[in-house]
């Protein structure tokens, strides 16, 4: 098969370019380069069915030829930075909700009816059933970031029904592993290098939070999407699932294992409240029944997805360095 | 209290427009006019406390002389063709999704806080619980003007959570009485007094449809957001409360009522299935006791609403003969 994976140069994005090459797809993947990084790119660039296409999914021309002939569209780009989104609010409109609907126009345009799509936990506000399954309420939502995947979602869910698009919306928590980008680990590891005396932490390091491998989660795309995608095709042609581990970790024990691989005991400096910033959800846990009903399961713990990254981040410093 | 009333010359608008003149207020009303009546207006007009902003929402000067000096904006403006997503899908995105963005956005800089947002039963999808209230699962979208308003909803409350706004959000079920410019109700009376021996019926006649009265609605709207406010609110800020009437009716017992106002005995012409076009929801029917605790109930049963917006089409046949 033929994919185009937005984002490609990203943390998920790029794994997933790798996972598909591996299972022996053609892949092209799209990416700005606005916080996505060539050195992801590397392993994908030997393979003679990867095509990188620089550019902005915006662009209605770039987005049109990376779609030409294509069998799905794993669409993973997006702006990721959740805090970011109260300083800027257009930018989680724009990127995520306007930039996934003009990926759905153009696939309609070039007759391309399959998508993946990257959603989030964010999207579920701060819900009241925890651990949170796919059929939980109508979220409140707490950031931009979390409404502007929601309202990806439910253009997509529409353009199923009306336009016969077959849809996959995967939910996830955090990710953690290789090429990890940004988040608590990286916050703190980046800390740690500068000036292992001392940690600061936002929050009372209480928040509770569940986190996923990215491996884990780019194999959970491909299982559910290619491999067992033709026993879960009900009457509704849009799916959900949230992908997570079933279990969770406190900020508490995510900052001792970090501190233990980096050998280091600094002093910590707790912020106040259960969450680290307007929009944080104290306690991310979903129910993942779902997704292992389908044959997934996660290999990873959250401590040793943490202790992972946090040697990766240590051995690629640059990444701790780069302006974007 | 001074309020910005959008879409002050729609359907709703108006009527709300009305009602809020009717209990001292004072109104700005903004409408494009691009399905709004003049005609509508003719009372409001008539009071000095009403001002009209003739212009675009989505022109950025004409919304912050809207928003300048109010209490709160009432936002009624919309694309309320639902049938007509499919033909031009980025219409319900521009005139909805974006343009309550850009109300927000304004608000935000106006330093006005408080909003009314006409959301839709058609946001939930076709709902597996029925009568379906405000706790309903996340739906599935299955038009691109429910998903439009879900995703209004999503922003308004992130706006809410990180901004300190006070929204509202009312799904109302499809609503009837005098100025109604669209839907079943209309279709049927101007086929009628075209052709009274003939009339045309999307879908099999089965579907069953709650409808509330627009008086119903308005007074829902403010009784919620006025009167009873102080007592409601949590620690979110963002409500949403469900409106219709406790009751539904089919389509077929619709074309009864509306045939003995008019006097006419035709043959009628049922289509297939249970659903008038791909999105159209063949049960709708909302769980409204959480409006009903706060002290509002329907005055209007669906019969006399359909049998009163029937008599006030006849009375009113220019707008069957408008062009827009």
């Amino acid at each position: 098969m033929k994919y185009l994976v937005t984002g490609a140069a990203g943390f998920v994005g790029s794994h997933l370019t790798d996972a598909l090459l591996a299972r022996g797809h053609e892949v092209v993947g799209l990416d700005n380069f606005s916080t996505g990084q060539d050195r992801f790119l590397e392993e994908a660039g030997h393979s003679d069915r990867f095509t990188l296409i620089r550019g902005d999914l915006r662009d209605g021309f770039t987005l049109r030829r990376g779609i030409e002939g294509v069998d799905a569209v794993y669409h993973m780009a997006a702006n990721a930075d959740v805090r970011g989104g109260l300083a800027a609010p257009r930018v989680d409109l724009e990127q995520n909700t306007i930039a996934t609907f003009d990926v759905l126009e153009a696939m309609r345009a070039a007759g391309v009816s399959r998508i993946v799509f990257a959603s989030s936990s964010a999207a579920l506000g701060e819900p009241e059933q925890v651990p949170t399954p796919e059929t939980c309420p109508i979220p409140s939502q707490t950031s931009l970031y979390g409404a502007s995947k929601m309202a990806c979602e439910g253009f997509i869910s529409a353009y199923c029904e009306g336009y016969g698009f077959e849809g996959y919306a995967f939910r996830f928590v955090s990710l953690l592993g290789p090429r990890y980008p940004h988040g608590h680990v990286f916050d703190f590891v980046k800390q740690l290098l500068a000036d292992p005396s001392t940690l600061r932490i936002l929050g009372d390091g209480s928040q509770r939070k569940s986190y996923l491998h990215v491996e884990d989660c780019v194999r959970a795309l491909m299982q559910i999407c290619e491999d067992v995608r033709p026993a879960i095709r009900g009457p509704r042609k849009f799916q959900v699932y949230h992908l997570g581990v079933p279990a969770f970790c406190v900020i508490r024990d995510s900052v001792r294992w970090i501190c233990e691989e980096l050998g280091v005991s600094p002093r910590l400096e707790f912020g106040t409240g259960n969450r680290g910033w307007i929009g944080d959800n104290p306690f991310v846990f979903l129910d993942v029944q779902k997704a292992m009903s389908a044959g997934w399961a996660p290999s990873h713990t959250i401590e040793s997805s943490v202790r992972e990254t946090a040697r990766w981040l240590v051995a690629n410093r640059w990444i701790l360095d780069r302006r974007r």
